[in-house]
């Protein structure tokens, strides 16, 4: 029976990136693994998937019973829901550290840093196992999607090095050319059901016992939304109803402009204002130079909530 | 303001040498950092520092306000009270991940070894900073501890890899002979109070919302205990009075034979029994095989609490 790698629920590049990445590292270390998935695959990671030549990793909900790497969360509301009955080996992961626990003594590699897939470029150093071509070129682009093409605030000079390392392992001239060309592949929102987008890229937290989701959009130009923000800012109240959340937010980001526009909906707006120093307007408030929804919209809001 | 680095309370040899070894590193990388200790040092720990020149680390137990890393424990129960008020930049640990969350991103070295110390001389050798003579004895000697001189079944082949790397840079040529020295010293137990005895070597686990304090007594032989086991088992139940656990456990590990008497007191002896599979008589039983509280007790007993 084969370890297992997964990500968060409503995976992006990253998840699916690293799993596929720590899958064949541990298999080549000669422990089989296979990466799986908690839900369907994003345009971007599509994208991703195709340009280097992968299949879809396996769709599984249930680990009872199996051993599991988790990467890229660990939050317990953001992995599989059966992890209590599942053995937990290691947690590769670039977020605040969450609420998994384990019985047993475990592998984690957790870095202040702007993507998992460096900590796991981290970890092929470590075993000196070389990265083969196609691997390296999906880990340069999740690294790619991650930082933002290296805009965004989490980004660390380890993330650009490891970029710049991967590229040439890929034979990637242009990182950053690439980057673009995915980054106007994530941004196409026609057609699609307002749910699908506000779902896209979407986690709950536990703050302090009340559950917040959080969802992200990142786009080359914010206008795309202005025919629809109103449909978009409706479904998310209803998700916020079904699922008994105490808030939901939009952040809708403009990755050149750098900044995001918050749509919120929530049982206590003040705490949202609280976080941030803002007024909302009708639910909404736009705030430069925010890009991270872990390095700046979550902490605040846990703080606020009285949570560490 | 320094950073700083403080291993769990009722510090260990490997929660101080950590914490030494951790901040000259840290300091080294151009980031001022403090070891620091949260309770008296056993004569183990003392006969360390002294051997290799080092003075006992500030006892602090107060981080509000403060940046700090965590060595050696990742439960909440373990570390400073005041945590929540403090901030977390990493933790270095080779036991089950435990209940302290983050609200930010953070540092994790969490490696199953059987040491501390075996983790850090891993970072060491990341950012290529070399180990002074001093320290890498002292972490030698850490190493030495936490896996009774190779005995223990968490000793790993990167420990004994770690031990002959760093008393080649220590200039130790028995490493082996200086343990048993050192074991030696722990051993002796003569005009020592019961409840000094009972706590050397102690530590809460919240097991499923339980309170279950366990100490370890290592010796080379357990005929020392002979005369007084009474007494022990009297004051290991004045502690589960005194701190409302639910239950109270001694380990008298012999190193020798490479087994361990439990002495229990709890509210439901039951549960301890189911979990090691035995039988206590009068709230006493020994053990083949059982050297490593970490590996071979806890995991058992957390999952005869229910607790994951």
């Amino acid at each position: 029976m084969p370890n297992y790698v997964v990500g968060h629920k409503v995976p992006d590049s990253d998840s699916i990136c690293s799993a596929i990445a720590l899958s064949y590292l541990k298999t080549t270390l000669g422990e089989p693994t296979v990466p799986a998935r908690l839900g369907e695959l994003s345009p971007e990671t599509k994208f991703i998937l195709e340009r280097f030549g992968f299949e879809e990793p396996e769709l599984k909900l249930s680990y009872a019973g199996e051993s599991l790497y988790i990467v890229d969360h660990s939050d317990r509301v953001q992995g599989p829901d059966d992890i209590d009955d599942a053995t937990i080996l290691g947690i590769i992961d670039h977020h605040k550290l969450g609420d998994i626990t384990t019985s047993a003594p475990l592998e984690c590699w957790i870095r202040p840093v702007g993507c998992t897939n460096t900590i796991i470029k981290m970890m092929y150093d470590f075993h000196d196992v070389e990265i083969p071509k196609d691997i390296a070129g999906a880990m340069m682009c999740a690294i790619l999607s991650d930082t933002v093409i290296f805009k965004s605030p989490t980004c660390t000079t380890a993330d650009i090095k490891c970029v710049e390392a991967l590229a040439e392992i890929a034979g990637i001239d242009d990182p950053k050319e690439l980057g673009m060309e995915m980054f106007k592949v994530k941004s196409a929102v026609e057609d699609t059901p307002m749910r699908d987008l506000v779902l896209r890229d979407f986690k709950d937290f536990n703050m302090n016992g009340n559950l917040v989701g959080i969802g992200q959009l990142e786009v080359v130009d914010l206008a795309i939304f202005d025919s629809f923000k109103d449909d978009l800012h409706a479904d998310l109240k209803a998700l916020r109803e079904e699922g008994n959340r105490h808030s939901t937010i939009l952040l809708l980001t403009d990755i050149m402009k750098e900044g995001s526009e918050l749509l919120v909906v929530s049982e206590d707006e003040s705490v949202i204002e609280k976080a941030y120093d803002v007024k909302l307007d009708n639910g909404r408030v736009w705030i430069d130079g925010i890009m991270s929804r872990k390095k700046q919209v979550v902490p605040p809001l846990q703080d606020a909530f009285g949570a560490k």
